[in-house]
């Protein structure tokens, strides 16, 4: 895995757009949870990381107990949390004559209770994993921790007290955050209790990354990307209709951009807002989708003229990559996303990308009458044109991107998504993209979201269901609380980043089935 | 080493006493010092526990350098400070795009910087040990640590930043707290060097002990004993003569004797006063010589009227445990502090001990012209005689201790400084202990003050010098910057709780050199 590091990045801050942003920033809802159990982690072969939680006591029966040096117990808060921990503890026996040093490891799944994260060598920070050694010097005390945690468990183990006392937890909460208003959205009643269940936890993902903007994962990055924001804005306009917050994202990210206006992948809003040096060819343009769908979900005309220059940009930039004969340039300096999956050339996909988003500029133009419209029609016409010269493989009837004419999965399912095809040859590619499986698969569910709407569009609606049962279905057999950043059915210790410990367990490019599912009508 | 916890304490609260406590809480003088150099701890056979500090720099270069994954720095900060560490860190590099993990080692000696504290396994609790592990979630950030800390030393290890980014340490500093005024205490000049820098470093060792109360140690136990409170008041008197802490600290002890009316060993002030479950024979007497000590020095005849009960309260339940020879029982379940030495049998020098302090307690009766004060001298006449009788070895010509018949260097001492023979006697039963010196010795600080001052009285002031130089002396060419908890000149490693991690390099009953040295004009 690589990062990008860049030396001159030159940030041109829009002071206008970045207090618009500060002005939307939302009041987050608090919400006291009180853990349900107290759980054993137990070895499990048969299940997902070879581990599972069991029920030993109800959580009320934890004060029963008084815990000296080397005890320890897990607690369960019964669903995934994000938020704050309090902790009230008592002493048990003389006065304490030393501080109590206690150790929390607070996770999302049970492996991260049963895992020492001492043995974590990741590729990713170690600062990631949830945890806290704390001194208390007085007691009773009640801890009030100050940072935030994304969990679901949390095991606390008294390193040392002293022989003279031991500690009881008299009581043990969780002040629950988020943005969105759980109770106001609307419930579905599917016939179907596995739609059903993953609306439901589609829901649940979506609000627990709904912080102060639109977080990628409450654990880990917890931060604004632009591709997960158009995901998570598309499962908003279904459910939660906090279309403020899509709307203070945009203008967070229209605040920085760089010197040449472009925005970056993601952005910091602590301590201030900052642009990271990431930028990624796919994510950028994803500015003119998200403010698209915001547009068409809201019609705030006024939010898509302040943005518009902003969104044109983007795709003006996008267009420089193309070379003579209107194909992205593959060189090895540049920057896409569309997904984790090792070897994935990124040329056909983000050429699809591209095609997807000028149709979108070109809708915006439209909608605000702009000379720009036409503009962009004749240079679509042209490169969807190239496009099928160039990329299409006649003989393959496949998409083939980069030197190496690789036929992805990805390309195929964006060149669908940006209808470079008719909806005929869609279907068609689309059943051949599943009878001849190609090599170079799927990572993500970022990218299983983009397979299930490509089929959806290209008609096959059934299989789409059926891909999400395998999928999303899958990981709530996996014992989802809410949905994961990363799944493969196949191999389910998958982690880029070397180690299960460091994935997201709530992450928002999850959340979509309950956008195709509403949407759709599946 | 074994601990007294008590399952039936009752705890008779008095809450005028109490509330006149609270009233004598003082003000905190607050410094802000910052580190002076950054160092190396070097390995070093010749000194004290085989490590030494090296300057390798000035602290002023450390915003110089960019620390990542697995770098470290220790700064000495010159001299040894009680008080809350403040640090500013600012990232160098790309936005940290993940939380700064650093972990935080503070302690008194070069050797708390060298041994990783995960080695420790001492008898005493593991949570003394000076050490955090910080999560920094938001950079750049001036972290204040809530927890007072007593240290030279403190050892910054970054365990993770990102490969995006590294920290600067651009500023830390100390925000160190006394009750004492080091400005306005006379200092002397001695022409001795020596007794000079032990005069010095005793200030200092007591200063950082005083805080709301007298401490014995800041860095452990960090609280009020009897036993240590009694040497404090006495360096107080003759140097910073903050007398309404004394007052405040017996009104302390007064506050909460048991249903007996005895008072315990030592209190805790938080979360409010709380009476230890530890009661020591000899420390209970001493709130007698305690209060003596301070009705002397300050002529407060209200606060000697007020507790007068306390302490003749003292003297009768002491009185109690006399046998029908009025000696001491010696039973296995008393506790009498006298000395940590190993083996050492408390009888004898219990038994001084009383008659040092009912000495005490007359002079009390006879200021406020009591009648106890006839009883007292009745008794002590008695008691005096029958500790000459069977305690007194005629053959060995020295005092002897329990049924084995122990011949003790604390059983010698505490006899001369309770006057049981004539001056002449205790000048040859000083020089005798010395020519003889039986195998049972002394293990403290505290047991050390106690031989010197019963040289001065038994008029041995030479003899005196000499062996404070030898042992406090010691230690300043050991590397003290105060005054130790454990020190034995021919086993430097010596703690009596299986580790030299965890013993206290800055403790109250080592600071009585400037004691000695200005009452005594040494």
């Amino acid at each position: 895995m690589s990062i990008q590091k860049l030396k001159n990045q030159v940030i041109m801050r829009n002071e206008k757009f970045i207090e618009t942003a500060e002005q939307l920033k939302p009041q987050l809802h608090e919400t006291i949870v009180k853990p349900s159990s107290i759980v054993q982690i137990k070895a499990a072969s048969e299940v997902i990381h070879g581990c599972k939680s069991e029920v030993i006591a109800p959580a009320s029966s934890l004060t029963d107990s008084e815990y000296g040096k080397k005890d320890s117990v897990v607690l369960d808060f019964g669903d995934h949390q994000v938020g704050y921990l309090t902790i009230k503890i008592r002493p048990a026996g003389s006065p304490p004559d030393a501080p109590l040093k206690l150790k929390l490891t607070i996770g999302e799944m049970p492996v991260e209770m049963a895992e020492p994260f001492e043995n974590y060598n990741g590729w990713l920070s170690s600062s990631w994993l949830q945890e806290e050694t704390i001194f208390v010097d007085v007691l009773p005390a009640i801890i009030s921790l100050p940072r935030r945690y994304s969990f679901r468990y949390v095991k606390f183990e008294v390193l040392d007290t002293s022989p003279k006392y031991k500690v009881v937890f008299e009581s043990i909460e969780c002040k629950s955050v988020t943005s969105a208003n759980l109770i106001e959205v609307e419930k579905i009643s599917h016939e179907d209790n596995e739609l059903q269940r993953m609306d439901e936890i589609s829901l649940k993902t979506l609000a627990d990354c709904m912080q102060d903007v639109f977080e990628d994962g409450p654990k880990r990055d917890r931060r604004l990307w632009l591709g997960d924001l158009r995901l998570q804005a598309l499962a908003n306009y279904q459910t939660f209709g906090n279309n403020e917050l899509v709307k203070r994202c945009l203008y967070l990210f229209a605040g920085v951009p760089d010197d040449n206006g472009r925005v970056p992948a993601n952005v910091f809003v602590a301590p201030q807002l900052i642009a990271d040096d990431t930028y990624l060819f796919d994510y950028s343009l994803f500015f003119v989708s998200t403010l698209h769908d915001y547009y068409f979900a809201t019609s705030d005309v006024e939010t898509l003229k302040e943005l518009w220059p902003t969104a044109y940009c983007q795709v003006e930039l996008a267009l420089e990559r193309l070379d003579e004969n209107h194909i992205l340039m593959d060189t090895p300096d540049w920057w896409s996303f569309i997904d984790w999956q090792e070897g994935l050339n990124k040329q056909a996909p983000s050429q699809a990308v591209l095609i997807y988003t000028i149709k979108q500029a070109i809708r915006l133009a439209e909608e605000l009458k702009l000379p720009e419209k036409d503009c962009f029609e004749k240079q679509l016409e042209v490169i969807v044109e190239a496009t099928r010269t160039h990329l299409w493989d006649q003989e393959q009837q496949f998409f083939i991107s980069g030197s190496d004419h690789q036929v992805s999965w990805a390309s195929q399912i964006w060149m669908v998504m940006a209808g470079v095809l008719t909806k005929e040859e869609n279907t068609k590619l689309m059943n051949r993209l599943f009878a001849e499986n190609p090599v170079v698969g799927i990572a993500t569910p970022y990218m299983y979201h983009h397979l299930i709407e490509a089929l959806i569009v290209s008609g096959e609606k059934e299989q789409a269901i059926t891909e999400m049962k395998i999928y999303w279905g899958g990981m709530i057999k996996d014992g989802a609380d809410t949905f994961w950043e990363l799944y493969d059915p196949k191999n389910k210790d998958f982690s880029p980043y070397g180690s299960h410990l460091i994935n997201s367990y709530c992450h928002a490019w999850s959340c979509t089935p309950t956008y195709l599912i509403r949407k759709y009508n599946l």
